[in-house]
C-alpha cells in the first residue's frame, strides 16, 4: 500500500473516526484505526462494536492495500506533522512507513484482516434532517439520559418518527427531556432506542449547518447516519422504552412565566451553598407577581426575589438546582413557562407548540 | 462592619488574594479571606504562612470592622453575583450578610482576631523592576525548579543582585535555567532563595506591562513585592543555594546554530513515540550542515533531518526531549545556539549577551 494525503485532510479524518475508537478494550485490534485503500477511495474506520464510524479522506492511491494502525499514536503523530503531504507506505502487512517532508516514522501495524468490519446494513427506510437540527436536539436532551450503566435502557434515547415529526426523549428517573422537529419528507412511523453516547458522539462530528443534511437509515438492530463523507453506524438498545406518555400531563394548578436568563443566574448563585454530599434543594416560593428563591444549608443561606407572571394557586416547592439549570440552559427562548400541580408532582417546562418539554421531579422539603 | 464594593472590584481583589489561600491546611482559619476595614481602606488578605497577599479594593466603608470569610465559598459566590454594588455587613463577629440587588446571602464568618496577620517588614533596601520583566524571567526559569519537596532548596529559585543586574536561577538536578535583566537603579548586592511557587503565583498576578513596576524589598527572612494596590510577602528558603557557577563552562567542542521553531516542531513530533515509563531519549546526530534527530522505542522509530550551522566536531548525543522543549519554548529568539563538549557533558543553550543560559544534562545512549 502507498498513499499520499494532505496532513490537514488526514488529521480531520482521523479526528472523526477516533470518536468510535475505544480507549480500553479486551479486543486490542479495536484500539486501531483501519486504513482501507483496496478500492478507489481511502477509507478510515474506527469501531467499538457499539458505534462504528467510517469516513473517506481525499488523497491519491499509488498502490492499493490496507492496514490497521494504533489509533492513539497515529492520531497524535499526524497532528504534529508539518502541513504538507503525508505518505503512508506498507511493505508487508505489519510495518508502516510514514513520511512527511523530512520526517520519517516507522511503526508496527496490525493485520487489517484481524479488524472487525462494520456490519453491512440494508438501506431501506430512511429520513433526512439537517445537521443543525440533529446537533441541537441531541444537545437539548442528552443531558437527561442516565450515565450509569445499571439501567442500560436509561442510557439510551428514544427516537420516534410519527406524523411527520421526529422526537428525541431521554430520562434518568428524576427528569425527562423531549424535543421534536418537523420533517420535510415522508417517513413511516419508527420507534427505536439509540445509545445516548452514540448520539452525543455524532453531534460532535456533524457540522451544525442548517444546509448540511444527515440521512438516517433504519434497520433491525442498527441506525446508520450518513453525512458528508462519513457513515456512523450505531447499535440499537433492545427492549421496550419507558412509557413516557403516561408521565406527561397538561393539567396544572399553577403556571409561572419567567425570564429564563434571570432564573438561571439566580439558581446558579445559590449553588456555591450546596455541597454534592448534602443535596439540599432550592425552594421556590411562588406568589402573585414574585417568586422567592431560597436555599438554606450548613454553609449559609440565600434568599432572592424574582419577578414572574403567575396564574393559579400559590405554591412552595423544592428542586435539585442542577436539574432546573440543565433544562433551562438548553432552551433558546427568552421567557419560559413552568407548570405545577402541587409540591409533590413534577414540574413541566414546555412551550405551546410542543417543540420542547422538560419534566423535573420535585424534592421533598421539610 | 458595613461595606459597599463594586462586584467587579471585589471579584478582582478576591482573585488576587486567593493565590495565597491554602486549599487544605490544619489551621482552618487560613482557609478564609480576611476582610479588614478598620481604617480608611478595605483590605483583603490571604495567607498560607509561606506566601501572604494583601490587596486594597475600592469601595466605601459605612461602618468600620473586620471579619474572616471562607475563601472558597466567598470567591465562588461573589463571582456569580450581578455586576452591581455588593454590600457586606456584619452584626456581630460571626455572621455576615451579603446583599447585591435582590440577592441576600447570610453566611457564618470567623473571628478576624484568630487570623494570622502578615509579618511586618522593615522596608530598607529595595529595587524596582517592570512587571513585564518579572513575569518573563519567572516564566523562563520556573519550569526548571524541582516540584518534589524532598529537596526543599531545589524547589526555590536563586535571586541575585550584582553589578546592576538581577538574575534568577533554577535547577532540578537534570538542568539549570538562568535569566538576567538589567536594573535601572542602584541596589546593593543580594543573594536570596525564593520559593518557586511564590514567584509563580506572583507572575500570575502582575500585569505584564512594561510601564507597571514592582518594588522588591529585602529583609532577613522575607521578600516583599509591592505593586499596584497589592503586597505579596514571601518567606525565603534558608540555607546556601547550589554553586551554579561551578557547573557553567563556556568551553565547547561543537557549536550548533539552529532555527528554534523548526527544532521545537521536530522534537515535539517525536514525543508520541516516547512513553513516560520507558524514558527513551531523542538522539541528535550532529554533522556538517545537518543534524539528524532519531528516536527508537517500543512504539516505533522516527528519523528527521534538520538544517544547522555547525562549528567544531561531529557529535552524537541523547537528551530527554521534555528538557530540550521546556528550554527552547521560553526563548524568544528565532535562532538559538547550542554548545557541546562531548556526549557525556551538558549542553548549553545561551546567547552571547548573557541574558539567558540553559544547561541540560545528556542521557546515556547505548
Amino acid at each position: 500500500m502507498k498513499l499520499h494525503i494532505n496532513q490537514a485532510d488526514l488529521a480531520e479524518g482521523i479526528n472523526i473516526v477516533m470518536k468510535a475508537v475505544p480507549s480500553k478494550t479486551t479486543m486490542t485490534i479495536l484500539e486501531c484505526i483501519l486504513i482501507d485503500a483496496r478500492s478507489q477511495n481511502i477509507r478510515l474506520t474506527g469501531n467499538d462494536m457499539e458505534i462504528g464510524i467510517e469516513t473517506i479522506v481525499e488523497g491519491s492511491i499509488e498502490e492499493k492495500g490496507w492496514i490497521a494502525l494504533d489509533a492513539k499514536f497515529f492520531s497524535e503523530m499526524v497532528r504534529k506533522l508539518p502541513h504538507s503531504v503525508v505518505t503512508i507506505e506498507t511493505n508487508d502487512r505489519s510495518r508502516a512507513l510514514i513520511t512527511c517532508e523530512k520526517a520519517r516514522f516507522e511503526i508496527p501495524g496490525r493485520d487489517a484482516e484481524e479488524y472487525t468490519p462494520l456490519p453491512v446494513i440494508e438501506k431501506e427506510e430512511s429520513v433526512a434532517v439537517s445537521q443543525f437540527s440533529l446537533k441541537e436536539i441531541v444537545r437539548q436532551t442528552f443531558f437527561a439520559a442516565a450515565v450509569n450503566e445499571n439501567n442500560k435502557m436509561m442510557t439510551g434515547e428514544l427516537l420516534e418518527i410519527k406524523d411527520n415529526k421526529m422526537k428525541l426523549s431521554a430520562l434518568d428517573g428524576h427528569r425527562i427531556a423531549i424535543r421534536s422537529i418537523e420533517l420535510n419528507e415522508e417517513c413511516p412511523d419508527k420507534k427505536v432506542v439509540v445509545p445516548g453516547k452514540t448520539l452525543n458522539e455524532i453531534s460532535k462530528i456533524v457540522s451544525g449547518e442548517m444546509s448540511d443534511m444527515v440521512r438516517i437509515h433504519f434497520s433491525e438492530n442498527y441506525l446508520l447516519f450518513e453525512f458528508d463523507k462519513t457513515k456512523v453506524l450505531s447499535r440499537l438498545i433492545e427492549g421496550e422504552y419507558f412509557r413516557i406518555e403516561h408521565m406527561i400531563s397538561t393539567d396544572y394548578e399553577t403556571k409561572v412565566v419567567i425570564n429564563r436568563q434571570e432564573f438561571i443566574s439566580c439558581i446558579d448563585r445559590s449553588t456555591p451553598l450546596i455541597r454534592d454530599t448534602d443535596k439540599m434543594p432550592v425552594v421556590l416560593d411562588i406568589r402573585d407577581e414574585a417568586m422567592g428563591l431560597k436555599v438554606d444549608t450548613t454553609i449559609g443561606s440565600m434568599d432572592e426575589e424574582l419577578f414572574i407572571e403567575k396564574t393559579g394557586k400559590d405554591l412552595v416547592i423544592g428542586f435539585n438546582p442542577k436539574f432546573l439549570l440543565d433544562a433551562l440552559r438548553v432552551i433558546d427562548e427568552e421567557e419560559v413557562s413552568l407548570y405545577f400541580m402541587n409540591a409533590k408532582a413534577p414540574c413541566f417546562i414546555r412551550d405551546e407548540e410542543g417543540r420542547y418539554l422538560y419534566l423535573i421531579l420535585p424534592v421533598n422539603i421539610r
